[in-house]
Order: C-alpha cells, then sequence, then structure tokens
C-alpha cells in the first residue's frame, strides 16, 4: 500500500517497498528558544532556514506546527505555510490540535498533504477526518483514544481499526490514513519500547496500512538519546515503519535509514548509499 | 530457549529475554596483518592485548581463530586457547574449520565453549557433532550445505531443520545450537541484506532456537561500513537474533546493542543503559 503526498508536481511516496520517509520534524517551537521568539515575533527566517536545512540534509516532507503560547495559531500556521510554500519544495505535514489552524493551512496549500494529527477520539475524529477529505488530505491516526494510550498491542490495534473505519466512513481511502503506534519514553516504562515495536508488527501484519512514528520521544530523560533513536528507528523499519517524524539534520538518525533501506533491499545496486555518501564527503570537502 | 556458555564459574545466557551476546570477532588474523605476524612467529602478545580490550568494551564471549596460512593450526589454537585461559575471565567460541584444531581447543577448556562452526553439509555436521557432544559445548549452525547457500528463506530453514535434526542424533539438546543465517554482502546482492532478515524471523518463528550471525560481512565493498553494520545488528535484532560475531570495539555498536536491549524491554529501569554511559563517561574523563 502507498500513500502519495504531493506539493505542486513534486510527489512522494510512502510505502513498504519505497525509501523509508523522514518527515523533518524541526518546525516546531516546542523546546525549541529562538524558533518560539522568532515566530511569537512574525518573524519566520528561523523556520524557513530550518525548513531548507531539512531538505538538503533528505528529509522529504516538512512537518510544520506554530504553537506558540498566547499566539493566534490559526494565523501564524497560516503564515507560515505561505511563506513555506514560497520556500521549499516538499510536502508539508501540518501539526495542530486545533482544526481551525489545520484548515487555514489546507486551504492554501497547493497539493496532497499530511494532518499530524487525529487520535481515535470521537471528537477528533468528526473534526480532522471530514477536513482530510475535504482537501484530499492524508492523516495520521495516532492510537490513542478517550481512554488515553491502551497498554497492549492488541488494544492498540482496536483503535488503528477504528480510526480505519471511522476515515473510511468519511470517504478518506484505507492508503491516505497513517498509523502512529505512538513512542512512550522507556526511562517511564522499561516495555515501552517493545509494546511499541509489537504495535507496528501487529498493525502491519493485520491492516497493511502505512505507519509513521514521532520517534524522538522514546529516549526522553536518558543520556546518549541519539544512539537510543537511531536504534529505535532501525527496529521500526524492520517491523514495517515506513515514516518517522524525526530530525534529518542529525546525520546519525539519516544515515541509518539509507541503511536500512540498502539492507530492507530498497536500494538497488546501492546508488542511493553511494550517493549519499558522496554527497556527505563532497559537503565535508567544502566545509 | 536459553544457550549456557560457560568458563570456569563464570556464565553467559543467551536468549531472547537476556541481553545482546557480542562474541568480539578480533581475534581472527584473517585481514589483521599484525595479528597474523605475531601469531605466525608464536608471539601471543597482541592476541591477548584484543581480548582485553574486547572483555573491557563489552564482548561477554570471545571468538578465537587461529587461522595463519602456513601454520599447524592444531597447535597454534591448542597454545593461544591455553594462554587465553590465562588471560581472561570470559567463555570461548572456537572458529576452525578444522576438526582437529577445535578438538585441541576444547580438550583443554574448562567450561562450555561454543563451536564456530558446523555447517548443513554432511562431512562437517559428522565431524563437528560429536565433538560438540563429546565436549558438551554449543556450536553454531550456518545455513549453507553442499549445495551452496540456499536462495531463499524456506530453503534456508531447511537447512537450520537439517542441523538441528542431525545435532538431536548426535545427542545434542536444540539449546546448544546457534543457526548463522548468513549475511552476505548486499553489495553483490541488493536483496542479501532482506534474504537473511526474513530468514531470521522465519527460523526464529519455527524453531525457537538462538540465532547468531558473523555480522560484518553484509557491508563489504561499500563505504561507511560501522553505519551499515551498526544498522544491521539492529534490524537483525528486532527479527529475533539474539548474539552476534563482531567488534566490540566500535561504540557504536556496542551502544545499539544496549539501545536494543533498552527498546525492546530487557534492560529493567535502563540500568544498564545508564551505567555502560557512565562508564563510557568515566573512561573519557580518564583519557
Amino acid at each position: 500500500m502507498e500513500t502519495l503526498l504531493r506539493f505542486k508536481d513534486r510527489q512522494v511516496l510512502i510505502g513498504p517497498v519505497q525509501p523509508f520517509v523522514m518527515i523533518g520534524e524541526r518546525i516546531n517551537p516546542t523546546r525549541r528558544k529562538k524558533l518560539l521568539e522568532t515566530l511569537a515575533a512574525g518573524d519566520f527566517t528561523v523556520a524557513l532556514d530550518d525548513a531548507r536545512a531539512q531538505i538538503a540534509a533528505g528529509a522529504q516532507v516538512l512537518d510544520v506546527n506554530a504553537g506558540v503560547p498566547g499566539a493566534d495559531e490559526v494565523k501564524l500556521l497560516g503564515d507560515l505555510t505561505r511563506r513555506l510554500i514560497q520556500t521549499v519544495d516538499a510536502p508539508l505535514c501540518f501539526d495542530s490540535a486545533n482544526p481551525a489552524a489545520l484548515e487555514a493551512a489546507l486551504a492554501i496549500y497547493p497539493g496532497k498533504a499530511l494532518i499530524n494529527s487525529t487520535t481515535g477520539e470521537e471528537k477528533m475524529l468528526d473534526a480532522v477526518l471530514p477536513m482530510a477529505a475535504k482537501y484530499h488530505a492524508a492523516v495520521i491516526g495516532v492510537i490513542t483514544d478517550e481512554k488515553g494510550v491502551p497498554p497492549t498491542p492488541e488494544a492498540r490495534l482496536g483503535v488503528a481499526r477504528k480510526i480505519l473505519r471511522r476515515a473510511a466512513e468519511f470517504g478518506l481511502p484505507i492508503e491516505d490514513v497513517l498509523i502512529d503506534c505512538l513512542a512512550l519514553t522507556v526511562s517511564a516504562d522499561s516495555n515501552a519500547g517493545r509494546v511499541t515495536l509489537d504495535t507496528l508488527q501487529l498493525v502491519r501484519d493485520d491492516l497493511g496500512v502505512n505507519l509513521s512514528l514521532g520517534a524522538s520521544n522514546v529516549s526522553f530523560g536518558l543520556p546518549d538519546r541519539k544512539t537510543i533513536n537511531t536504534a529505535y528507528l532501525a527496529l521500526g523499519i524492520s517491523r514495517g515503519l515506513t515514516a518517522a517524524i524525526t530530525d534529518p539534520t542529525i546525520p546519525e538518525l539519516r544515515n541509518t535509514t539509507l541503511a536500512c533501506d540498502l539492507l530492507m533491499g530498497r536500494d538497488e545496486y546501492s546508488m542511493r548509499w553511494i550517493k549519499a555518501y558522496r554527497k556527505a564527503q563532497a559537503a565535508r570537502a567544502n566545509a
């Protein structure tokens, strides 16, 4: 199954035989002081630099979050989207819990965007799914519901099923729903990583849908987060993860996704691997 | 299922709920000029330094290969084993295609060793399995046979079944056989990585045995081998790999196996992760 995202005539395919898709996470003011301050002042230079840097680092899609406390998110996400559209040539993933802000962005976006996200909560499904259908956007469905995050892979599969059932009711094709199996922090629960990995495999085997993951939270509170996040991406890719919202400007993360493509048989004649290596070498030589 | 290895009273358990076991690969003169030259001269200082360095870096078991062209391997593996036994406190994995050399080492080894390896070839099975039974050693069974390396996971599973059947005939308990699904180089065949990963999962699901892998060949001929090998370990661990013959002195490899333990729910309260991090920090501070 393949999920098509599009910006103007630029297409990105997400799927099990496609190269792994990194959705750049950096345009998000949460925990990024400088971005927060500039966005709050209506200054988009940091955000646009982030956009360019992530594309240069290999992100195929950019997550866009304008959640600045106290600011008008509807206006801010719209304005930021307008500037991004003029600046970079990649599909966008609109990241908000505010349906009006999502709509402000979707209404001006030239292509097929990704919405981040709905949950399995009725209120969210009723707000987000009709909008996805209206704007022909794809949507990430996070497997949590009114009762929180289900503890077992089987219960999480149940929420994934519900999201897909409701999406179908709103006319969304199944390939336009990516399921996020939710990476909780392993420092809080030693089994959190394993439960999510088992869920990935269960949802993939049972529903065949594409899987995305906000893959940077798993290591929260632990030292050497980069190594944990990198290993987690590889473990996830092995279980069916086809995209992740993560930081492509960390070379180890990006290189590991390329290595996984190589090792999973998605890089014929090792061409992408060798090309990326040469590009990095040339960048070092010019630095 | 758990495989017990032992050196005197020091035990190492290999199994799906145990920490991943790194079998240090460095005591092997193939492609290591200095080790080759010193071993050829009957000088064990480099080999013993390698042994200590690998244990310090976190190897739980040491592979021992004395294959020096032109030398008497039977005498050399015996002598090297004698010195290792006096030097390090870890189970050994005797690595030779020469049954007489294996026996010279096994006969003097105080504990339960690992033999690397038999294949599915009758000649090898008949030579190695009785020896494993006689010395109560565990054995790695590499899934290749008289016809070479089977191309599909299903055919490789067939060789694994044959090795286990023959091992049982010689009285070896099933937990004393580790299956090596054979990592061929991905630069020669773009699907080589994927076929091995699929084989790991198939053998694990079908036979439940422990899986080992010589995990450094997959990247042969490609740039940035370290990143490929590291990603491959994580992909393999996700599919059931419980041990690998690899280089623990490469921090990224060692740290990734620790991260995988953490993320697969095998590191309660993240204790091993945090301890290893502090140890590395202390080592850097003292450097």
